[in-house]
């Protein structure tokens, strides 16, 4: 058995070893092939990478990508246990700003805004940026809340609502509410055991799962995790360039019983999140130390690095062939237009999300939610709604029953949500996700009881206003822009002898 | 007679007593059955409770729900100064942020925007808790006032103001002028008065008040505080699940002189208002901690507990009923569209109230006025409007007699206000509600003049623009969702070496 | 001769003495009559009130209105410097936050908005409130400059701006821009010269006065002030209850050479402006204390108290009237509606102001501007624009040449300006009128050649672009309303270990 | 040789020398004519003006103006070096905030924000006043950038975007996207190497440069520093009053292979922009000091002293002059209205830039995103677009890739960028220019996949939703204004004994 020491001694671009799993490899050869760049490796050379590289690689990865003669077999744990000690002095990482024994109690968490202020200070820095980036100026990700907000209700009274149900049935499966939980990617960076928190908290709460081509879990794992058999599963695709993968991908993932398959169409590329790259700059100094330095790295975050096998070519024309390959549901995820709503369903596809990938591909998308309201009514003019057979989902933005409740007034079957439970686990595991549903339940009830619908049914179009759903009046964007305008300044402001004064008043004008 | 030291030793779940008004009750068997949780009692196991059970409980709550002999007899009052001194040290609860004796003289208050401003600091944080929170997000609680903001005037001019009238009838009723107290609950929250203060204001001032179901006080106690026989009240009500107790709530009313009947019909179950709920967390410690103890009491707030009776099922087919055992005039209480309007209207109800519960109901419910700029018109086209025998109420957010003009103007018969009047008793008793209310009639007096419009039937509706009012451009929330999202990082904010750097940067830019 | 030490002696209620301009008074019987209230004077029994009474009183006012046997005669002036001293330390009074050899040079000043933030240190806080203050929550104040930023231009190009023209005729009257100085109370109060300062600059300048009623100087000294006989002056008039008195103010202004008579309409009583208001209560102790002293002196700020002699009765008919008793063309100011322009047009006046009083009056009221955009159209359509011997004005938030521009191109002949002037001699004098004048010519000749308009006749409407000018979307006003609303808590916020850590969140939220 | 102790010697208005490039001069009779004022001169009599004279004097200035024998040829080098040192402490100038070796790594510029962000600390406060500013409010500068937050993208998918060509043609001339850099006066501000910067960024990005008349580097300069004989400049003309200088630069521009003529036509006068002007007051004391002292110079920035030569008389007549001059293409740079875009297009003009000179100008002027959806629509509709003689162009405010596709989508052939790349090189010269727009280009290829365009000319209008473009709902702008309007007062606020209590109150308000 090795022993650590050795490994540490391969610590250079000429002879880079890591530790993975308590494995030594010998990655120098495979350096400049690494889609996350070589720097990154190089950090860890000699070193045990197993904390940095278990939630952006599913298992397997390493086996999969190294030839076996460059595993050079167990590191002997005794004096790993040294090496990782030295690591921890050596990383000086910014943590949380939370300890784990301060963590709020769950039961604080009154709606899934608290899972989100919670896990900003549970979740390392690397992961909150991860997970909370979005493209370019955040501009679509927060108008994906803020939509819901030029949606009004108009509520009915007298009606019976002592009964309230609000379970449903999606694809032809029944759950228990208009919610499922959608794909997301890097599940390990926020709790050890990934997305299987959500696997094991949507099967006790009888919500349909969507498993992640990106998961950190393995695609079986996930499936494992069902709470029991009839847990219903779907799976959303990344399409391989290489199609024989996907193929392999498809075919298993209906043999394990996955019961549809969501198509990813408006990620033909993984997007620019400035808030993520900004973290890979941890370790760059200042400009005059760089000078002298290796080029930087330009790393543009963890999706890009581990996106690069998606096929920007998926057309149209693909869509038989995936017909000819499963029987699972095909749906259209990632639909933004009325004209691609009609053509797949056209197509006679069994459905499509309204999504823009959580505000983090195109900034300036609109939201999922003005999407609908837009593509029902031109799916109805061609007789196309409402259409048992194909159904309309949305997500982006959903924090509130209130949102999903719009939603299914405007012609939506279900929505998905996604960061929320990620945040959900990451502070309190499968059961902060578990209550994260709750609380919709219990706003649901109350929310279905004030506006007298005892029943989905009952949630109809006139219930809501939305008239000014589709006025964007912003005018300089609250993010990168707002930061870069000045105040003016004025007389007071730049008299010669007036330091003071404007002290003086700019603290009475804030009075 | 027993002393404190007894019924102190009876201080656990297994043997647990409480003093009320005192007198010594054993609780032991209620306590899994009380309505608002049975953490809130063992707080009080062996103590004086009154304090806390006063302002949630009308009088003789605690008859009608124990059996006699749970009543142990009166404490030694004695030994119960001791005690009352040993649980002021033992609780050590928050305060209000200001002390009795530094209240700014009511007479500094010149609007009820101020009434509110000193309540803030009067109230203990719980009372202004539950006064003052909303449903959800509080975007229907803000927007209450916000949608004043969207209706301007059209004043005329060279028209004989000297004398100004505003007075006016509401069903039949002669009042000072187009505003009667609307119904709230919990009213010694504020003051050891409650709603009495209500009462004897309103009658100084000939201004009508509308009895709550959930008054502090007893309905008998709101009756006889009336300063004289011919002060008008109306009542508000809850309908029981059991329609029995209903009925004779009606009758004794009537009985009582009580002159209409206002139905609530926006409230089958009380709303979730977070701040409240938060408030209930009060002694939850850390998570570490907390998983040693019982489960958190997932208590609700305080309305919540008190609600359970409120008959869900309540709807148009049970109005004949109503109408069977009572002569009073009946009114709906909280509509929101105009297709209910109209079907009360049809159904020969005598009124309405436009109203959203303050915005503690469903929040994105619409604002009162806005809900009015639907109703006329369509109640105007049936031929509905005007019509002196079914008169349009609207409540949620006034706060100035222009708020009052616009509802006049638009064709609502009087507008209710709740919040604002508790405010002002909360800190000056019943003097502060009568000068709140002769605050707004200065206001009235001033701006019917400035409007050209000696009398309420001047006030017409070409004197609004009221184009603007059903625009609803709100972003992002100002609220749940602001507090998530992040100000977006630069270059400068993430320099290695930029941290007091970026800190003067964003002093200038504050400059 | 009396001594100093005599008069200080009746300074109770019983016998109060006050010495005006180095003359005693008895106004003992005087005090309950005193429209601002007897509380004010007797803070000064006494003592020397100058200083406080000259800005609100014009010339003769004391004499007019106390028997001339309360006249005590004059006080030795040696005794008096000792009282005046003596005065100095009693009153601590708040007095300016700048000190006056620290006044920024003029030159600095580069816009209008300059001199406001330079008065608001150079006044008085009391004299600030009373100039700067608008009714109710100030939302119409605020819309006057705001209205502003919804026109934009439509600037042509290679037009030949080499020579630029802004010179007008208002009423006939030649004047350098299309521009007046509008008529503004209480002008001692910025300034020992008050109004002069007004008149000398128009005069400098070229451009016309309107002396109001209210000045602090008398109406002869306004007139006398010019700086040649060819200096045109207009009058603006408060109409007395008392015809006579009106009769012979009129009469007098015409001849002593005033050219227009400006009636206010919008006026028939005078606003709450409850920052002046709060001025008033300075030496309000707390409420402990007050409930032993006399009542508080409701007084209601400056204004209120000198204008109980206007008439709220004024109507059209009384304008018949007017133009029997003058030959000056007669323009009535404080039009808020199509519906009186027409009417006023129809009536053969001379011409109509679009004002809103500078947001003193009615909140809520639209800005004259937006005013002007809805009844140029409705004169046009019943061939009543364009009419030279019926012209249009506006007031009410000009602060740049860009501004008055918009008004020219949508139909007025000219606008008027009050507060900047005001607040420009408050620091510099009848010199910073001037500047102030100087300033805008800059910008107007910058602007037109900017438009490609050489003269103001070629600043046609085709120019700006009003179509946002009638979309009012304030949510909750930005005054008094927002400060009520607390912004919403978390599960971070209210943990019950989470003080500091709250702190930190709340820190880093600001980044 | 002249020693500098002589040269010193002449410092006071009666002789007046100075130093430029190692060269006295006398400019004592010049001191009255030179256009920015003599005081400027002043500040450096008997001293080295070099640094200060450079960035706004393009080469040769001084001896085009000076006669020869004003110039006293060489000052000795070694005596000069002493006198440098002693102006560096004389100056004590206020400098940049951020040392030049401790500005962040150009890799951390992730976008042209960042750029911006970064030069605001690194450039000297004048430098950066000049660059920075805008027109009065700075409303149209502001609104340029906002005017993007109200277009929207409709995206479509399931294209093959594994290609992406974003190369372009403007004026026939290839570059390697919609994009060149446009005209910016005193590029020498930023950086020493002026706008040879932007030069050479352009020709290694294949990018068209517009060389500005009024650069701080020469004509020759820029076209020499080319990177190759085969790079494209285009040449934007400020028009000389006297024609024959026109015609010779003009000539000039050609013969040196200039291959198109931006005439700019929105700057008959260069504007007044506050924040510039404030600059010039540095060194003005307070205003006891003033009243002593000579008149202060009413220095209105920087470019108001060097543009007193363009000619406001230009019209649409002087067009055919310029074709007479010229072959090259002839573009007007600031079209502002549809009127005047159609005028251009019937001339036969080769094409219009929709502008606003950067809110530099007039303010309240659109944005030229905003002209652009006016233009285009009307051009259609008289034949006039599209047509590929005729291209429009649009500049301001552009800051994403998501910007200029929009206008590409909208019909321009291109957009022009400035002030950002001014900033690029302030911090990290050419380099830094080359990596803003590296970063365009990244943006670029990424956007437009996931619009599912693979080519500019799938860049469709249908891909935008321009609706609420013409919305202009600003209230109060945020600039001049808003920082007049103070808070309201509450009845907290100004209770005699509340200075604590508000205190207390505000943080509270502030949790």
């Amino acid at each position: 058995m090795l022993k650590y020491e050795e490994v540490a001694k391969h610590n250079t671009r000429d002879s880079c070893w890591v530790i993975v799993h308590g494995e030594a490899y010998d990655v120098t050869e495979f350096l400049p092939d690494h889609p996350g760049g070589s720097k990154i490796i190089l950090k860890y050379a000699g070193k045990d990478a197993t904390e940095e590289y278990d939630p952006i690689h599913p298992p397997g990865t390493l086996e999969q990508n190294l030839p076996k003669e460059r595993c050079l077999g167990k590191v002997d744990p005794d004096t790993l246990k040294d090496g990782a000690a030295q690591l921890q002095r050596d990383k000086k990482e910014v943590g949380p700003s939370i300890k784990e024994d301060k963590i709020p109690p769950m039961e604080l968490c009154l709606n899934l805004y608290d899972f989100e202020v919670v896990a900003k200070r549970v979740l390392k820095p690397t992961a909150w940026a991860y997970y909370s980036s979005g493209a370019d100026d955040e501009v679509t990700m927060r108008e994906n809340s803020g939509a819901f907000g030029r949606i009004w209700f108009r509520p009915r009274i007298l009606r019976d609502v002592s009964k309230i149900d609000f379970s449903t049935s999606i694809l032809g499966h029944k759950c228990s509410m208009p919610l499922y939980i959608t794909a997301t990617a890097l599940g390990k960076l926020g709790h050890p055991d990934g997305e299987k928190n959500l696997t094991i908290a949507a099967g006790k709460e009888k919500i349909i799962q969507m498993i992640p081509t990106l998961a950190s879990c393995s695609f079986d794992e996930l499936v494992d995790a069902r709470i029991d058999e009839n847990q219903v599963q779907f799976f959303q695709l990344y399409v391989n360039s290489n199609r024989a993968i996907t193929e392999k991908i498809v075919r298993k993932a209906e043999e394990r019983g996955v019961k549809a398959l969501f198509i990813t169409v408006d990620a033909p590329q993984l997007g620019r999140r400035e808030k993520d790259m900004r973290m890979k700059f941890d370790d760059v100094g200042s400009r005059v130390q760089n000078d002298n330095k290796d080029n930087v790295d330009r790393s543009q975050g963890a999706a890009r690095a581990i996106s690069s096998f998606i096929d920007p070519s998926l057309s149209w024309d693909d869509l038989n062939w995936f017909r000819s390959i499963t029987r699972m549901p095909i749906i259209l995820k990632g639909v933004q237009t009325w004209e691609d709503a009609v053509m797949a369903a056209e197509l006679g596809l069994n459905g499509i999300v309204l999504s823009n990938h959580g505000g983090r591909q195109l900034d300036y998308a609109r939201s999922g939610i003005e999407v609908l309201g837009e593509v029902v009514p031109k799916l109805r003019e061609r007789g196309l709604f409402p259409n048992p057979m194909f159904q309309i989902f949305v997500d982006g933005g959903f924090r509130r029953a209130t949102d999903i409740l719009k939603a299914v007034a405007m012609g939506a079957t279900a929505v998905g949500i996604g960061r929320p439970f990620l945040y959900a686990y990451s502070s309190y595991g499968w059961q902060g996700v578990q209550h994260a549903i709750q609380l919709l339940k219990a706003e649901m009830e109350m929310n279905m009881r004030l506006l007298g619908a005892p029943t989905l049914k009952d949630v109809v179009p006139e219930m809501v206003d939305t008239r000014a759903l589709y006025t964007h009046t912003n005018t300089v964007p609250e993010s990168s822009g707002s930061q870069v305008y000045e105040k003016m300044s004025t007389a007071i402001g730049k008299a010669g002898d007036a330091a003071t004064i404007a002290d003086i008043a700019d603290k009475m004008s804030k009075l």
